[in-house]
Order: structure tokens, then C-alpha cells, then sequence
């Protein structure tokens, strides 16, 4: 079991943030994600893409951002369930909570901060009949670990940024790789396009276009995949493969979260803005895209703002007895739970002769 | 007069951010600030310090984030008072507001948004009998514009960081820089401290120590002051001069604000935060340090949040009957008042062969 002072659901922006400012306040933080890696939609569907309307940055890469976050949380050393989805949520006796993922990891925290977003990432998955057989035996929606496919052969479908970049990386690991796609023409940033056209003519990706899996087999793992030709119905083909991704986009599901007794508007769930993001329960706030209140903005700068005031809330919760006087970072400095501490260079005040 | 659509009091981050989110709504700011220079508390304060819990920044030097915030807003060009203070509001027949500054400058806005931070700074000055006299006439509690200075001679007077850094910034502009201080131990940054030493010795700064101005004399301008030795008082003198800036420190005080009618609390003017940052004046908001509401913290990032959310209730007071749909930076680009337009590169979508 997992224990921590504030069990966050959602490793976007806000609950990377919340970490932050948790940790101001000495308490311990783990983040559970269905994603394989932090930093929520973000990472997810526009890594590369540049954001303006970060306070102080007048332009910042989304995949940048989070690297950022990362760095200023790491002091204060969150734990993080990744690639879970946290699933059922039992209240305790005295007042904390047991939060459940799909793989069975359990979590133990008094504060629960949703900070799920549009909801968890799932795959869209290609109508193919038997797939679901091989899910984990073979089949892979998303890459967790590309260690994984070291050496092995490796088939990826899809025409976006993720198959284009999960191609390219796993060209340098893999054995081999092929890259099938249902039409020619593929959507992406064009450094990622014109990187798959390089390692294609060198010969480290085989692309078969237009065409599609439309069926897999194997035993215990998978071991081969069929490809129809779009264009060419006679040269369909078997292809024998370790692996298969197909990698046709995440669509966020605000999921199992929505069953939990939580008050819900507009698919998302209604907490108390006057005061600290509350929900109707005691002891969970929803903070970032995840909630909802009157003049509520999807914008990562509130969920920032949503999980600082969050905190303050939690801190009082957990300690009812501690007065908290707020220290400016500037002033107090950050000292970490891994014992670094940062603070500002303090003053000389000395004589001049 | 000047118009404008949003008229900002106070160029602290709240304000300076608040002309970005306006700028994206196509609403023109100003802004009024009794400072000379943007930046609010982080530049008059603790410019060269560390800021630890800005969201995306592990550390960023206070006085970097407001060259950040204004590179930010450039393009959308927002007009500046400064070194002004607001004093009087007045509404007129139509709900609009004519704002003048304690210099007699006019502003006509639809919507008022006081970031007025603790206040406006005013400037401790020392008890020197004849001093408001010579006000502007040789003496300045704050430096204005450097340029008026050049080839003339100034006394300052102080310890700590805005005695020495006007010191060597003046040391090559005007003809003689003398820093008188009651002590012989300065406090400050301790480059700031060795620059100044180093000036002195060769000869760029006259330093002065322990003493104190205790008279200033003149006609029409200032001619010199009176200087007690504070060890030697058969050692005081007159030093003939052209300008005395004593800085002994600005402090903020709410000032003529806390007369418009506003409700005040705890020193700070009172919102809904449940919608929009607003006072009870319609058409008045308070954002940043200077409001209050139940669990409000005075930090840089929930003056971002209330900035964005204040920005939006007032493009629909501004615009009632237009429908606005919120657009992603990344997804919408930022296009300037001047003409600029960012945006993120645009995926490609070609066949790779
Ligand atoms: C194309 C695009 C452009 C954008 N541009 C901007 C912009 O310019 N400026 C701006 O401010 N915003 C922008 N946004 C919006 C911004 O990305 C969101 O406001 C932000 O990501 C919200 O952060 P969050 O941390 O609240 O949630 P998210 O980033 O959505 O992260 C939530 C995380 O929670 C996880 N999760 C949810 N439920 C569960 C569960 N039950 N178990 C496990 N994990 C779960 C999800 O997998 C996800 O990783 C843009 C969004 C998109 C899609
Ligand atoms: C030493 C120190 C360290 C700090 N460290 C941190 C930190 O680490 N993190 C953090 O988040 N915060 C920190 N703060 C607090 C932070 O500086 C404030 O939260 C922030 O400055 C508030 O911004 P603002 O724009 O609301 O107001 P301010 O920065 O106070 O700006 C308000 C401006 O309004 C002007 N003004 C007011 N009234 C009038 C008027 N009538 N006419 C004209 N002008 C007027 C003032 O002159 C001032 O320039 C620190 C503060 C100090 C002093």
C-alpha cells in the first residue's frame, strides 16, 4: 500500500504544480496517471507545440513546460503511479481514503486532489476482432517502456505525430520496424515527417502505405499480423512482428472518477470556489480542467492558481492544531525533502573603506 | 484625456499580465503607476532576488519575470502613467470613469481594474525641516529619468540597495556623486557593496560616512546641503550640490483608493471571488494583492488567475451582446495590436514516398 499526505489524480500541469506547493507546506505527494508520463494533455497531444499565455513566458513548448514543473517539484521527491488508472476510491473509517488503479496498485492518503482533466487518456482502438486477445501479450496501445522492445520487431499504425515519433525513436532499438498507415499522406510536425522519409530511405523503417492491420495472431504472445492493400486487394500479406502499436490517438474519459458520489455539471465536477476547490466530499478537491464553478476557465494559469489555494485547504485538514504563517519562497527559500535547499542570497552588510 | 478600454492601476505582475489577457479579448489597456519604472513590488523591492513558486520557472530573478511580463504584452501596447498616482475617480452618465493622477493627468475607461498591489510606494522622508520646499526642485525621493542628471552634481543619502545602485548607475552620468549615510555599514547586495568601493576609490564616488543631511538651501532650486558629521560634529559642512535623492525606502500605502467608495477589509478592498474579481462598484475590480476574499494569498500566481478571470467579465460588460468563444493560445495564435502575429507551426500533411 502506498501511503502519502495528498494522493493526486492526474499528472498534468495542475497536479504537477499542486506537488509544488504542497511540499511548501511539508507534505508528501504521489501522483497517479493512466498515462505512461507526466504532464497530461501537454505531453500528450501537443508537446511541440508553443503555448503564449504562460505568465512570464512569452512563449514556452508545452513539452518544455512540463519539463520545467518536473524540475521545480523534484526536490520535494513526488511519487507517481504511471500508466494506472486510478478506479475505485473507499472511504475509511477515519475520514482518509483507498484509491484502486485497473492494475490493483492500492494508495492510502487523508487528501484526494482530482486533478484528472478532460479525464484519463484511452486509446482509441483499430475495429480489429481478436485484438484484445493480445492486449499486453503483444499488442500495446501506448510505448510505457521502450526498453522493452529492444531488439524485437515492431509494427506501428497509425498517420499522426505518435506514430511518426514512436517510429523514429524505436528505429534506433528495435530490430525493426514497419510503419503501416491507411492512406499516403501522414499529419505531423514536418521535422517528424521528413526524419520518417530519411530513415525509411536508409532503411530503418519499412513503410506500407496505403494499408491496414486487419487481423492478429499468435499463441500466448502475438506473432504476426495481416495487412490489407488499400489499393491493391491481391497483394495482402502476412506479416510475422513481436510487437503491434497501433497508435490512432487517446481520447480523455472522465471514467471510473464519475462514479465516486462527486457532484457533477457539464462533465466535470463542481467544487466550492469560494474558498479552496472543494467537492461534496470532504477530503477530495477537484482542481484544473477536471472542475467546474461559475466563470471557470480551462486554462492551465487557473489550475496553477486553483491548486496553490487547494493546498492551503489540505494543510488544514491534515494538521487542524499547526498555525501556518506563509513564507514567501523569496524569503523563506525551498528546502526539499531530499535535504537541498534554495534561497535567496541573503544581504552583506559591512563597512566601506 | 486618455481613453482606453481597461485602465490598470498598478504595473505590479497583476496588472502587467491582465494587458496580455485583455490584449487576447482585443481590449486596449493603460496603465497608472506612481513608480517610475513597471514591476510593482518586484522591481522597487527585490528585483535581483530569486522567486522560487512561479509555475514553470525551478527560480526566476524578480526583476526578470517583469522583463518577461513585459515582453509578453508588447504587442498588444499598452500605454503607461507613470510615476503618477491615481487620486480621483469620478463616474460618469453612461457608467464609464474618469480617473486624474495627484499630476493632473486624465483617464477615460469603461472598466477599472485596481492592481494596486499593498498600494501606491511613497517614499519615507527624512525630517529635514525646509525639504517640501525644494521638491522637484532639486529634490527627488525617486529616480525618475537618469538623463536629468547628466554633468550635474547629486548627494544621496541612504544604506541600503537603492543608495548604492543609484550611486554607480549615476557615478558615469552625473558630475560629481556624493553618498552620504548615517553609518559607516551599508546593507546590501554584495556586488552592489563592492561596486561602490571600487568607484569610491577611484575617485567616481564621494562617500560620506557616518553623517547626515540635517539642511537643505536654495532660491529658486536647491544649491546645498548641510552635512553633520555624526562622529566629528565640529567636522559638519555645507556642500554645495544641484540635486539631493534621499532613499530611505519606499512603503506602499492604499492611499486616496481607500476613499472611492470601495468596501475595505483587512486594508484591502473586498471582491466576489465566486465570479470575476469584482468590487462592490460595478465596473471596478480589484485584482492582486490589493483585494480580498476568504482564503485569498497575496502571491504573483493568484494574481495571474484573478487577472484572466476579471479580463473576461470585462469584455462582457464591454460587450454584452458579443458571443465570445475562448480560443487556446497554442491552438489560436497571438496577434498584436501592432500588427505581430504569433502562432504554432502548422502540422504538415504529405505523403512520404
Ligand atoms: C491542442 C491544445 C492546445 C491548448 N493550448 C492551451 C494554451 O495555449 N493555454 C492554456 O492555458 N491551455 C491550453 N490548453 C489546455 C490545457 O492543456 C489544459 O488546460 C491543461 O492540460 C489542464 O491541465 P490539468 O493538469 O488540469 O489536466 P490534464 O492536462 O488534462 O491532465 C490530466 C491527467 O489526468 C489523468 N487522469 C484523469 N483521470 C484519471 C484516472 N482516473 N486515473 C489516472 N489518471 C487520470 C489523465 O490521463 C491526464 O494525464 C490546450 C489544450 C489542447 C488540447
Ligand atoms: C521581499 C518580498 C518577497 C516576495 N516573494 C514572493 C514570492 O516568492 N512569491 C510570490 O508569489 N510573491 C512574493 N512576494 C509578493 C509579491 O511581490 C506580490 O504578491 C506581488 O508583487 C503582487 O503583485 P501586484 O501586481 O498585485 O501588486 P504590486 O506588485 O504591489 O504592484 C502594485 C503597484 O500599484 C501601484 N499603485 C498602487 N496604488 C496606486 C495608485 N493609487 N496610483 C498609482 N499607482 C498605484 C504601486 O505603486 C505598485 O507599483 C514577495 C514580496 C516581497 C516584498
Amino acid at each position: 500500500m502506498i501511503k502519502t499526505d495528498i494522493l493526486i489524480i492526474g499528472a498534468g500541469p495542475t497536479g504537477l504544480f499542486a506537488v509544488f506547493e504542497a511540499g511548501l507546506l511539508k507534505l508528501k505527494c504521489h501522483i497517479i496517471d493512466a498515462l505512461p508520463q507526466p504532464g497530461g494533455q501537454l505531453s500528450e497531444l501537443y508537446p511541440k507545440k508553443p503555448i503564449y499565455d504562460i505568465p512570464g513566458f512569452p512563449e514556452v513548448k508545452a513539452g518544455q513546460l512540463v519539463d520545467n514543473l518536473m524540475e521545480q517539484i523534484k526536490s520535494f521527491q513526488p511519487g507517481f503511479t504511471l500508466g494506472e488508472k486510478a478506479q475505485d476510491i473507499e472511504k475509511q473509517e477515519d475520514g482518509s481514503f483507498i484509491v484502486t488503479t485497473d492494475h490493483g496498485t492500492k494508495h492510502h492518503a487523508p487528501i484526494i486532489a482530482i486533478a484528472g482533466g478532460l479525464g484519463s487518456f484511452v486509446p482509441r482502438k483499430p475495429p480489429i476482432a481478436n485484438l484484445s486477445l493480445f492486449e499486453n501479450k503483444g499488442v500495446h496501445y501506448m510505448v510505457k517502456d521502450p526498453e522493452q522492445f529492444r531488439d524485437k520487431s515492431v509494427v506501428i499504425a497509425g498517420g499522426g505525430d505518435s506514430a511518426l515519433d514512436w517510429s523514429i525513436y524505436l528505429a534506433d532499438i528495435a530490430s525493426e520496424v514497419t510503419l503501416v498507415h491507411r492512406r499516403n499522406e501522414f499529419r505531423g510536425a514536418l521535422e517528424s515527417v521528413d526524419r520518417v522519409k530519411e530513415l525509411k530511405d536508409i532503411g530503418k523503417i519499412k513503410l506500407i502505405t496505403p494499408a491496414e492491420i486487419v487481423d492478429v495472431h499468435g499463441g500466448e504472445h502475438l506473432e504476426s499480423v495481416s495487412i490489407r492493400m488499400n489499393n491493391n486487394p491481391e497483394e495482402d500479406f502476412e506479416l510475422d512482428t513481436d510487437y503491434f502499436i497501433p497508435l490512432f490517438g487517446l481520447s480523455p474519459k472522465l471514467g471510473p472518477i464519475a462514479d465516486w458520489g462527486l457532484e457533477i455539471e457539464k462533465n466535470a465536477i463542481k467544487v466550492d470556489n469560494t474558498l479552496d476547490y472543494q467537492t461534496n466530499i470532504p477530503g477530495i478537491y477537484a482542481i484544473g480542467d477536471v472542475n467546474t464553478y461559475p466563470g471557470k476557465l480551462k486554462l492551465i494559469l487557473c489550475g496553477f492558481h486553483e491548486a496553490t489555494l487547494m493546498c492551503q485547504s489540505a494543510f488544514r485538514r491534515i494538521h487542524p492544531d499547526k498555525r501556518y504563517v506563509m513564507k514567501y519562497t523569496t524569503v523563506g527559500g525551498v528546502t526539499g525533502f531530499d535535504g537541498t535547499r534554495k534561497e535567496a542570497p541573503k544581504a552583506v552588510i559591512r563597512s566601506i573603506d
